[in-house]
């Protein structure tokens, strides 16, 4: 056995429960968790052993939906009024980042998900092969990565709300076979899979979207889609497909409501609506932050996990939202949660931790190879280490103050070691696979360039944080 | 001159807005400011010099409302409902706390909040006297102490909510004795000062309000209540007063409501009512997290301070919100403020920065003093570094991504100095002025006496916690 993590506090969330094994022993062996119990009953000798005493051990944590290139653009969006954020705060900035910029950006968003617990994410870019080649595969994070296939071509800001975006077939054919090319370089990696990745119904043509739906159903692979973002795209639906139409009646006529569907947002669907997706197996993504953010909106996951629905979290991206710690964003879903259905019963630490690890694995599809920790699935775990000023005192009785610790009172410092896969990829809350420092100077330096190639156009867009950097708010 | 910090990006919260100086340098002498501007003109040489290039300077955090001793309970009360969460969840562990326990409990929380930034805290404690001296005061935070006034006497759980909670006169006067105590003992203090504290109208008596009223009148002293904390207390209020009464009613009928009173949490009373406080100059203490986790609610701060009222915020106590990191404090105020209005502009991260520090300082009475960066103020600022990644990139241009960098990505991880009258309270983002990890590993170990101490009421008390518990959930 290469290592034996050893008197560890583990929630290694079997038994549709926390499956909180006191004193325990996790043992990893060939990228694979080999043992998970109690400490007396193994006598395999390890190669090497962490003295767990005091940590808290669960499966790695799973960020189903983040576009993490955007990283590079922290700060420059956000404040303004919906209508804006997209097409005149970070439309302006994305437009000027070169590849190398998204790189970048990728690496500066990846090493935060991991500081704060994160093994897994589910990468959403375009030109996302790259992105995993350069940031996430070299840096250890398991990933789901889906390629954008988006078809709009040219600026929407001019458009009146009812009409049409203008649509390039070509450009939506041609992101397909990125994703195609995708799915085949994924084939044989063990930290990378694939999903299809149309945008969003108002952004693909009728046709593309029937052809994914064939190849994923030839090939038996998902589909992960941003699904009814509200009011702007409701009404490009309607004077696409007509009145009456929604996202949610479109996709089901195209066969794309169904188990193989992971879908992002969801806010703009009706209750009926998410109680026939739920049942349809669809799975939600919500990305609580970025909504609350961007939108003003607390994503509906209570509801949807109400409906019998699975759900994961997303950190989207940092404009906006803030960034990638994970840890972070349970507490934020916690508390907005509570708050929109005025319950402080409502999304409980237990239910944060869940969603963090085994149902955010099973909204990726991967819930056979991670999200719990079990004897045979991968090795993807964290040790957190809670005696800190934000997350003491831990006492395991009357309750385990660990778990609402973890959701409540943690951030990503809190995070001793990650493994992936059995590579230890993070330990005594330093990076292994890369320079941390050297990722955070070359995004400061990247953005200072994007920023400036991008200054006049963002000005010139004209959102409101440009009359509140005139008047020395910002 | 002590110390200078140079090339540092100053937020300095002057002229009514944020006061951006690039490339500035800040003066420290004998604890105060003596110089705040550009590093050309400045030609008096300093003692000791600090490089603040990269880093940001800020007016210290105010936080203005905190029971820091019920930090050694984090994790101990949370997701039950509201009506149990006071007597049945917190009650029994917090019953089983001895006076030292307070103290452990006070110096982890008041680590949590200098490390976050925080260098003044409106303390609110029965035996504050103790906390002050034996956690706040050694460790170097500045303090507004408030001694707890509360005069019910015994258990009210097994009440109905329209029974009026039994009073006891002379628990009440004996603890307005500890009050005036305080006074005296802060009368010659650098970093304390205090406040009267009238727990709440539902636990005060009427005689001794008004004795409270008089006396603040008499000695130009301020007066910090919880104030309209919902139903239970309204019912309380009828319940006394007469049926139509509210709380807010029953004060202007006392004679409370004037520019000395902080009233925290207000979220019980009407918009009409919050308009009349406005304009009667009480300050607001929003405490969202705390009264998000307990009772489901977005304290109504963004309202108040659209009415003209001047608020603060607070971190109110570790169990539900999870503790005391007033950077994540801030952003969870925003989100949640954004939420509840259905509004991505409200509360912006610049509106964040002006109330944790000039406007909470002018909600605790002490603006004169502290809150902003301007020479003749105490020296109480923060050096943040957010070369980090959960905070970079930081660039200047077309905006400066500091600002909402600081509130939507930080935690506190990116404080590097803390500057408390002058004094390094923190450096290198450790604690100078006490050992850290001795009193994590206090307050361990004491969590765990009382825990244990409290275990059998805690489970006979029957919170929803001890069902979950059972279930193997928590």
């Amino acid at each position: 056995m290469d290592l034996a993590i050893t008197n560890v506090l583990a929630l290694t969330m079997r038994n549709d429960r926390l499956g909180i094994l006191e004193d325990a022993t996790i043992g990893v062996d060939g990228g694979r968790l080999a043992y998970v119990g109690s400490s007396d009953s193994l006598d395999d000798e390890a190669e090497r052993t962490i003295d767990g005493d005091g940590l808290v051990a669960t499966p790695g944590l799973v960020n189903v939906h983040a576009h993490t290139d955007l990283t590079l653009l922290r700060g420059g969006a956000q404040d303004v009024p919906e209508i804006e954020w997209m097409n005149r705060a970070l439309g302006p900035l994305s437009a000027a980042m070169e590849p190398e910029d998204r790189v970048a950006g990728a690496r500066l968003g990846v090493l935060e998900a991991l500081r704060s617990g994160v093994t897994t994410v589910g990468e959403y870019a375009h030109d996302v092969e790259r992105l995993v080649d350069e940031a996430h595969e070299p840096m250890g994070v398991r990933t789901v990565a889906t390629e954008t296939i988006n078809a709009v071509d040219g600026p929407t800001d001019h458009l009146g709300p009812d009409e049409p975006y203008p649509i390039s077939e070509e450009q939506g054919w041609s992101a397909l076979e990125r994703n195609e090319t995708l799915f085949e370089a994924c084939a044989d990696r063990e930290r990378v899979s694939a999903l299809y990745g149309p945008q969003a119904l108002d952004m693909v043509p009728r046709e593309l979207l029937e052809e994914i739906r064939e190849r994923a159903e030839c090939h038996d692979r998902g589909i992960h889609m941003h699904v009814a973002q509200g009011e702007r795209e409701q009404r490009q639906i309607e004077a696409r497909y007509g009145a009456g139409e929604t996202t949610v009646s479109v996709l089901e006529e195209l066969g794309l409501v169904s188990d193989r569907l992971l879908g992002a947002h969801l806010h703009g669907a009706t209750a009926e609506e998410r109680t026939r997706l739920a049942d349809s197996g669809v799975r939600m993504a919500a990305n609580p932050s970025s909504i609350a953010a961007i939108d003003g909106i607390t994503p509906p996951i209570v509801e949807y996990r109400g409906s019998g629905g699975v759900a994961g979290v997303g950190t989207d991206q940092a404009p906006g939202p803030g960034g990638h710690d994970f840890l972070r964003e349970l507490r934020t879903t916690a508390l907005l949660a509570k708050t929109k259905r005025t319950d402080p019963t409502a999304f409980p630490a237990w239910e944060a931790l869940r969603v963090a690890t085994i149902e955010g694995a099973h909204a990726l599809g991967i819930e056979d190879r991670v999200g719990s920790l079990e004897a045979g699935k991968r090795a993807d775990l964290v040790l957190f280490d809670l005696e800190h000023p934000s997350t003491a005192p831990v006492v395991a009785e009357p309750l385990h103050t660990a778990v609402p610790n973890l959701v409540y009172g943690s951030n990503g410092g809190v995070v001793d070691t990650v493994l992936v896969e059995g590579e230890v990829v993070l330990a005594d809350g330093e990076l292994r696979t890369a320079e941390e420092e050297a990722i955070v100077a070359e995004a400061n330096d990247r953005a200072a360039d994007v920023f400036d190639r991008a200054g006049d156009a963002w000005r010139a867009a004209g959102s409101e944080l440009v009359g509140a950097v005139e008047d020395g708010w910002v």
